[in-house]
């Protein structure tokens, strides 16, 4: 049996071989300073601090870890929102028998003062696409790093309530708040639909994009395109348009769903801890 | 800095990557019932077997621990062969600062008995293509998994010994009783190279193929068609064919150079052992 890190890193790596997944580097489509490799190699970096989140090592320190490990190739960013979902949940995994969306919640409700800390010092390791804060908030900017701390204790923020703070335009910040609903309602395609666990995985990632626009494109480029993704994402799930012509498009554009990306890596994890075999 | 068993994961991950890799499973082609996902998931599956070997664990037991993990997937053996050069691989560069073929080698002829016994057990756990022993060898027929027990301990036969007897039909076997020369050769050509590691990967596997007829080929079809295979993978090599085509071809004619890619996962696995970054 596949362990929490195990599954983690199998989901990691079945999000990216899933194809098309419009947007996305996948088995087939790359950029030319993010490729596939890269994805393996980050990985495989992410192990030592998945296994402190199945350790029950405080989720921060082990997410901090992750991105560490997951940093070491020459691409940069390939996977932070995705440990941002899976190390909540390998340790809810790894901590109840019962492992439900609610035991994650649980664990993500539970996030300390230290926990925000360790998550500000994870943007020292890795250049990762950020807005500007809101007015009032520039204390809190993540590119502060460990900088942000003093703030941090002083206003008592757990790594929970910075989540609040950035759910409304951060999809994966979301996830954290909504007890992690897009990604247990996605693993539940995953299980019902059947074939290749990497076709499923690129129909959930599509189902999920068409259903809401991605966060990391309104910050990339703007809301409208954003929506514009997801509607013609919409019409590539209906048929109407060429899933393969659109990912071709998207690619040329610069257009990543990553944060779809993230939470697709999600439900593939909560769907091997149910038990989808491969 | 990733450890000796993230970069054995690392390599088997950037092995299946490469593309093309005529005949083999890659990131463009797989066969219905053997898919590129098979490979990932027998991966990460070995993980548990592949710690043991680096915490010092005897190497037949690691390696019968990797091939439990790596079966735990519906496509049956993925990465039999390449465990089996890995295993020692990872304990050499576990135990050593000066990782090396000598100290490889040092491990494989250390074996003892008992690593023989769970080479056998490891056949119980996946089926793998082999061929009817020699005469008079029947009852160290590894078909026989555990079963061939006593005979081994009557005869005190050790995992070397055993290599030492298949070494002329398989390539694998070769490998432990030549001191990894084709594995360490093939690393330093991916060091060489240049541009993505995994077409440097899918590089070397060719610059393999041609040099030496696949013993797996010779196992699943016969001695004139690995033959063949080599020599065609030479014009690939030289550019009087196209690999791509090649590799269509190869897949449907169902010929599959497995042992060339167990070479291509070792040899990746010294080359990041040595620092090849990616």
């Amino acid at each position: 049996m596949r362990s929490p890190v195990q599954n983690a890193e199998l989901a990691l790596l079945l999000e990216v071989t899933g194809t098309p997944k419009p947007g996305n580097v996948d088995r087939h489509r790359e950029y030319d300073d993010l490729r596939f490799e890269h994805f393996m190699a980050g990985a495989v970096g992410s192990i030592p601090g998945l296994i402190l989140a199945q350790n029950g090592a405080a989720v921060g320190r082990a997410f901090e870890r992750s991105v560490v490990g997951m940093a070491e190739q020459s691409a940069g960013n390939t996977q932070f929102g995705a440990l941002l979902l899976l190390v909540p949940l390998v340790r809810a995994a790894s901590a109840h028998d019962d492992f439900s969306a609610e035991t994650a919640s649980e664990i993500a409700r539970s996030t300390t003062v230290d926990d925000a800390c360790d998550f500000y010092r994870a943007f020292e390791h890795v250049d990762v696409a950020v807005n500007d804060p809101p007015s009032g908030m520039d204390a809190l900017d993540v590119r502060l790093g460990s900088r942000a701390e003093p703030t941090l204790r002083e206003r008592e923020l757990t790594l929970f309530d910075v989540m609040e703070q950035s759910a409304e335009i951060d999809g994966v910040a979301r996830e954290w708040t909504q007890d992690f609903d897009r990604s247990f309602a996605a693993a539940d395609w995953i299980e019902k639909n059947d074939g290749p666990v990497s076709e499923r995985a690129a129909d959930a990632f599509i189902r999920l994009l068409a259903a809401k626009p991605d966060t990391f494109i309104v910050k990339q480029h703007d809301e409208a395109t954003a929506t514009e993704v997801s509607e013609r994402a919409d019409k590539a799930r209906a048929g109407a348009i060429d899933p393969a012509a659109l990912a071709e498009e998207f690619i040329r554009r610069d257009i990543n769903p990553g944060t779809t990306a993230d939470l697709t890596a999600a439900a593939l994890f909560v769907a091997l801890e149910r038990g989808l075999s491969v």
